[in-house]
C-alpha cells in the first residue's frame, strides 16, 4: 500500500524533537508563522492570506492563534491542540498583534528571557501591516528562522515514501505529456490535459487516501512552460500558448504534491528526428548528468557534485552554454537548501533529496536539461524518478 | 478588441511616475526586490527563485541585476532596459549580494545618501540566505517597503480594462464549473473539466494576443476548493476531491489571469431545491451584500461598507455566523489593501477595485458566500462581475 499521507503521530514527533531542540536552548515558547513549517508540524494545511495564523509551541503543547474563519477549520484537521486562540479579522478595529499579546503575556504567561520566533514580526503578505513582536509585547524574542528548515533537511523514512510516490505521478503525468504532444498542438492545452488525465488517475486510484495540502488544483502535473524550440533556450521560460513544430527541442516539467511532498521531473524531448547538433548537446547534457550522479553519495560534498558535472561540461568544450547550478534540495519547497553548487561545502547526507539537472542553452537551437529526483542512501544514491533518459525514447514522431 | 496587455510605453511611464515619486525623496538609486511590483514596472515576468533578481531604478534608468539563467530572458522581454548586470549562480563561491555592491558602487557609482530599497536584504525565499545590503555596501539604504504598492491601489483606466477582461473569463470558467456540477461528481474533476475548458476558449479566443505572467497553468480558473456540503461551513477549506451529493451547500471561486491583473467571482449553489434555512441564509447574504455595494461609492470610507453588511446580518439575528469582513482589494494579489473593514478608515477612491464578499456560515448546513469584483468610480461603482446572483439561477438540478 503506497503512503499519501503522515499520521497525527508522526506530526507530534515532529513536535517533540523541535520541543528537545527549543530544551536545549532553555526556550519555554515558540512562534512559528510560516505556513509550510506549520503544515510540517501539524499537519495543518491553510490557504495564507494577509491574516496571521500562528502556530505557537508552548511548554510542549501545540496551541494556534488564528482568525475567526480558521478557528474550527484548525480543530478539524488537528487532533492534539492544547488551545485555539482567536482574533476576529485582519485589520480590524484593533490589531491582532495586541491580541497575541494578551495571549502570551496573560493566557500563557510565557517567561520572557525564554520566548523565541522564527521571524521579528508577522511577514506582510497580501497587504499585511504590523507592529514587530518586540514592539508589542515588551520582550526580547531570540530569532530561529532556520530551526524546522534544518529539521526539514534530511527526510525521514515516511517522508521518502511520499517523495517516492510523488515521483511515480510525476512520471504518469508525464507520460501523459508526450503521448499527446504533436506537431501543431499549443502547449498550454497539451499540459492542461495531460495534467487533467495524470491527476484523475491519481484520485482515482488513492481515494480517500488523497490529501490535500493548499490552493493547487492538479494532484500531478506535467508541462511545457515555454521551453519549446528555440525558447527553450530560456532556462526558466513561461508558457505562453506555443504550439509545437517539426525539429522543436523541448523541455518539460512535471511534478505531483503527496502530502506537500514534491518530486521534480524534467525531460528534454525532439519533434521528429534531432539533427546532428540537438543529437550532441543531448549527449553531452546525459553525460553531464551521469557524472553529478556518479559523484554523489554519502560523505561527498555539494560542490563535488556540481564541479562534476562542469567537468563533463568543459571536457566537451560547452562550458560557455551553461546558466545555472546542478541541482537543489528537494521537499515540501520548489527549491530548498542544500543546492549542488560549486559554492556549498554542505556535505550529502543519508536521507537528503535531490534534483540533479545540469544544463547547457544554445540561443537559436534550444535547451537541453534533465531533472531527476535522487536520494542520498547509506551507501550511494536512490534514482526516485523512473522516466525514460534515453534519446530514442524521447523523440516524438 | 479586448485589452489583454499593456504597452511597453505603459511600463515606461510607471517608471516615471515613480522616479517623480524618488525625485521628491531626493533619491537617486532604489532597488526593487518584489517580483510582482517588477513585473508592474516594466513587464517583465520570471520564476521567483532563491536566485536574487533585482531592478535598480537609477537616475531614471531601468537596469537588472539577475542570475546568468534570466540575462537573456530579460533583454527578450524588456525593450527599454538601460544595463543588465548578472552573477553566475547563487550560492555560488563569491555571494551574489558583493557583485549586487560593486554594480552600485563601482559601475553605478551610487551617491550614497541618496540610495532606497524595498527590503533591507534579498528575501529568505526557496532556501536563500544572505547578509542584508548595508552590510555588503557600508550603505544606508532608506527603506520604502509600499512605495510602488500604494502605487498599485489606485487602477489605471488600462488597468481597468484588464479587470473587466478578467472578469469576463472567470465568468465563462464558472459557468463550466456549474454546467458540469452534477451528483456523485467528484469536485476535482469537475474544477478540472471547467477550467481547463474556461482556459481553452480564452486562449483561443485572445490567440497571439494571450500574454503569460508567471508560472500558474490556467488563464482562467473555476474551482471549489473543498466548499461542498458541510464542509462549505469552512470559509477557507481547501480540495479534497469531494462528492456533490443532492441537498449540498456549494461555494465556487472563479478568476483569471489577465497580464498578471486577477478579478474575483464566487457563488453559493445548491444541489437541488435548497430547503427553508438554506434559502433564507442565502437570501440574508445577498442582501448584505446588496447593502454593501449600496454603501460603497467615492468618498465612502472602506469601514462604512463593512459596517453596511454587519447591520444587514445584525438585523436578520446572525451576526454569530459571520467569521470575516466584506472584502479587499484587488489586482495583481489574491489580496490587496485596503481591506473593507470596520477598522478600515482608508477612502474609496477612483480607480480601486474591490472584492465584495459579505458571508455567513453554519455549522452542518454550509457557507453563504458570493464574491463580486467592483470598480469605485467618479459617482459610484461598477459591478464588474456579470455572474447570475439570484438564487433562480443557482440551483443545479
Amino acid at each position: 500500500m503506497a503512503r499519501t499521507h503522515l499520521t497525527a503521530d508522526h506530526h507530534k514527533r515532529r513536535v517533540e524533537r523541535l520541543q528537545e531542540e527549543l530544551d536545549e536552548r532553555a526556550l519555554d515558547t515558540f512562534l512559528v508563522f510560516n505556513s509550510k513549517n506549520i503544515f510540517y508540524l501539524t499537519g495543518l494545511s491553510f490557504i495564507p492570506t494577509e491574516r496571521p495564523i500562528v502556530l505557537i509551541i508552548h511548554q510542549g503543547e501545540v496551541n494556534f492563534f488564528v482568525p475567526s474563519l480558521e478557528i474550527d477549520h484548525v480543530q478539524h484537521q488537528v487532533p492534539f491542540i492544547s488551545q485555539v486562540f482567536s482574533y476576529f479579522e485582519y485589520p480590524d478595529e484593533s490589531h491582532p498583534m495586541y491580541y497575541l499579546r494578551d495571549v502570551l503575556m496573560k493566557e500563557l504567561k510565557v517567561t520572557p528571557t525564554e520566548v523565541a520566533s522564527e521571524v521579528a514580526g508577522a511577514p506582510g503578505y497580501w497587504g499585511y501591516h504590523g507592529p514587530k513582536l518586540e514592539e508589542v509585547t515588551g520582550l526580547k524574542f531570540e530569532l530561529l528562522p532556520d530551526i524546522i528548515m534544518d529539521m526539514r533537511v534530511i527526510k525521514e523514512p515516511e517522508e521518502i515514501e511520499l517523495m517516492r510516490e510523488s515521483s511515480k505521478w510525476a512520471d504518469r503525468a508525464h507520460k501523459y505529456l508526450q503521448e499527446f504532444t504533436e506537431v501543431g498542438a499549443n502547449e498550454i492545452d497539451v499540459a492542461i490535459r495531460a495534467s487533467a488525465q495524470g491527476s484523475a488517475d491519481m484520485v482515482a486510484e488513492l481515494g480517500e487516501d488523497y490529501h490535500p495540502t493548499g490552493f493547487s488544483m492538479f494532484p500531478a502535473m506535467a508541462i511545457y512552460r515555454g521551453q519549446i524550440g528555440p525558447n527553450s533556450y530560456f532556462p526558466h521560460a513561461l508558457s505562453r500558448g506555443l504550439v509545437f513544430n517539426k525539429g522543436d527541442t523541448l523541455v518539460t516539467g512535471a511534478s505531483s504534491n503527496v502530502y506537500g511532498v514534491h518530486s521534480e521531473l524534467e525531460r528534454t524531448m525532439f519533434m521528429g528526428e534531432p539533427s546532428g547538433r540537438q543529437r550532441e548537446l543531448f549527449e553531452v547534457m546525459l553525460a553531464a548528468q551521469d557524472a553529478a550522479l556518479e559523484a554523489a553519495g554519502p560523505e561527498a560534498s555539494c560542490a563535488d557534485v556540481d564541479r562534476a558535472a562542469r567537468k563533463a561540461f568543459k571536457d566537451k568544450d560547452v562550458f560557455d552554454l551553461v546558466r545555472h547550478h546542478t541541482g537543489h534540495g528537494l521537499g515540501m519547497e520548489g527549491h530548498e537548501r542544500p543546492f549542488l553548487d560549486i559554492g556549498s561545502e554542505d556535505i550529502l547526507k543519508p536521507g537528503m533529496i535531490f534534483s540533479c539537472e545540469p544544463g547547457i542553452y544554445e540561443k537559436g537551437l534550444g535547451g537541453f536539461r534533465h531533472s531527476d529526483t535522487f536520494l542520498i542512501t547509506d551507501d550511494g544514491i536512490e534514482v526516485m524518478t523512473m522516466y525514460p533518459r534515453d534519446i530514442s525514447q524521447l523523440i516524438i514522431e
